[in-house]
């Protein structure tokens, strides 16, 4: 005998998670498509190669790269950035700017002690082909239209521009260490500058002014019908992670959820041409989607729904079923999303504590009584409420309202 | 610089791919909800152990087995059946029949000279915990169903029992000879069964009967609505490949499609108990999604879409890009899915161009005169046909009609 078990850091999602997952991934696309991305999958498996050297070193060790059959160094998909700067650079046909979204699993060897997950969903949007505002502005404005749409109370967006970094002379080590500003805090960030130098630059910051490309964006986010102040704002001490960044970077979090930052992104005008040999302007944002569920729940903002199914049709007797399929079928016929009792030797009292145990909102029930009259009886799980001899269409209505 | 290459066996899927694959994938997922299936998702990586022995010694060949970072010994997944079953054994307080819908990707090391892939998408529908007919039938059911709703012109689905098999003293090793009998032709599978022992039962399946638990199938599938002969029929020479089906099997396929099955399943009743110990009964189906889509390309069944915007939103002059922007909120508000020209200083020529080349449907232009009468100019570029000076009420109301 095998232990059922999983690996640590991967998770099972059963069906009242998959739900609630699938209507988020749901409402994400249809935005996306609503600002003119369309989809682009791309494998899991990529050669190592590719993965390597992208993230900066930390990273790197983080990524899962084995041999295949063929022995060949392959990795599993770290990000959707990098997959989408090779695809931009294998098909050079492409129409540009090529605007494209992408919703799949990622798999990084995180320390899961620290809460983290070693496969998770990302969601991302790119612009590739433009360096204009305008595009970074599109991400931004995208960006708050969908934290909105699935119903995050207050998404605020924080602005930077990494130029301003290298005016300051601060190098990728400072400004990696300038990062972990929201969790060590600003005095440990000049201590640890302090030794590795750079504080001169870190004190600037508090005083620094919008780029030229900041005040083009700030003025597109007003154009689409948002506030400086309520729904983005400049932040100069904001860093991100990533050593691909090369100019706007922006940050999604929620003034109600305080663990962390629920999206981030921004440009990175270098990283294709690592694969195509030209430089190619990009800009984008990865939603994280397991932080925003996360966030959702904590929020009370999921009505948690146990089963998609709408009503239970129950079978009276074992030479009934064949009678109870035949209704369900008519059911399913109008879009109900029926199930039919899979235990005919069950009570009728039995199949009722199914349906509440499944959380089945509806179920049908046809005596012998009903069933000369050609009629049913409707019941509602949650008020017990019964609806005595009504026709299938009557119930068709019902359910369908 | 790198090499932009995919993997042997991989696929990146461009939007004109992706966005027919989302669709079939949609409608899958209504046609399985209807049918009272819920979703569940289990992680692309499992133990080792958990994956192997389960699939036959030919297949454990497949697996993509490695060491992670820990040194555990983990796979990727080879089908969704496997991990549903250790689903099962994992969580013993799911509510039963636990039926789910499972819609994720496996890879599996193929020989990729057979045109065959190393990560595909597999569309799966499982009725866990009970052994009644009635559960295969739903099976078969919700297959027919699924195969309409996507298009397949003449779906029929074969159905056999693999205790006939076993009745007439087949081994498992006889019963893959008959399982190639599509390929090889039926002489060639006696032939082979003349070494291999199995000819007087392979020649007795010419003439055999339906298995009681047949019979019923046939019944609840009738109350259904489907036609014996039509939608379905007996086969007994069909055979399925994996070891674990013990009675039920059965295979969809569509007439005008001949090369090769399209959704594959059976009853499993000791798969689980490998797992947990005590037998489970189960039974399912998994659609080969890229088949399928091979399929419906192939019988010119699918209108493609090379994206999924409705309009450009043309920018005049640098100078009113923002106004464009402010334009296009209005229409995204009416979930109307709209692009914003990216590149203001481009001629309209070479932006309709653009439009032309992505497949938008539709362009809106505003020059001065226009912008003076608060009015734009809609392009139906199908057509050529331009609506000049109309409102963007009119405008929403077109394109949302």
């Amino acid at each position: 005998m095998i232990q059922a078990r999983t690996l640590k850091g991967f998770r099972d999602f059963l069906p009242r998670q998959a739900i609630k997952r699938q209507e988020i991934i749901d409402r994400f696309r249809k935005i996306f498509e609503q600002f003119g991305f369309d989809p682009l999958e791309t494998p899991a498996l990529e050669y190592a190669e590719t993965l390597m050297g992208k993230y900066g070193d930390e990273a790197d060790k983080l990524l899962y790269i084995f041999k295949d059959n063929g022995d060949r160094n392959v990795g599993l998909r770290y990000d959707q950035t990098v997959p989408l700067s090779r695809v931009i650079a294998q098909y050079q046909d492409l129409p540009l700017p090529f605007k494209r979204y992408q919703i799949q699993q990622v798999w990084r060897a995180e320390n899961t002690q620290k809460g983290r997950y070693r496969e998770f969903l990302q969601c991302d949007i790119d612009t590739v082909g433009v360096n204009l505002a305008q595009a970074d502005a599109e991400i931004i404005d995208c960006m708050l239209t969908a934290a909105r749409s699935i119903g995050l109370p207050q998404p605020i967006i924080s602005i930077n521009d990494r130029t301003i970094f290298d005016a300051l002379l601060l190098t990728k080590k400072q400004i990696a260490v300038i990062d972990k500003i929201d969790k060590i805090g600003k005095e440990k960030v000049q201590e640890e500058l302090e030794v590795l130098g750079g504080v001169e630059g870190f004190k600037k910051l508090e005083t620094i002014q919008k780029t030229e490309r900041l005040t083009e964006i700030v003025t597109f986010l007003q154009e689409a019908g948002w506030t400086e102040g309520t729904d983005f704002k400049f932040d100069p001490f904001l860093a991100r992670g990533l050593d691909y960044y090369t100019s706007t970077i922006f940050e999604l979090r929620d003034k109600q959820y305080s663990a962390g930052s629920l999206a981030g992104g921004g440009r990175y005008d270098k990283l294709i041409g690592t694969f195509s040999g030209r430089d190619m302007p990009a800009v984008g944002v990865a939603f994280g989607f397991d932080r925003i569920m996360d966030a959702l729940e904590e929020l009370g903002l999921f009505e948690t729904q146990s089963t998609a199914t709408t009503v239970l049709v129950t079978v009276f007797s074992p030479e009934e079923a064949y009678r109870s399929v035949a209704l369900a079928s008519k059911l399913r016929k109008k879009m109900i999303r029926t199930e039919v009792t899979l235990n005919p030797k069950a009570t009728l009292e039995k199949q009722l504590k199914y349906a509440d145990k499944k959380g089945i909102p509806y179920v049908i029930i046809q005596g012998p009584e009903e069933k000369e009259k050609n009629v049913v009886n409707l019941k509602n799980m949650k008020t017990r409420e019964e609806k005595k001899g009504i026709t299938v269409e009557d119930v068709i209505k019902i359910l369908t309202m």
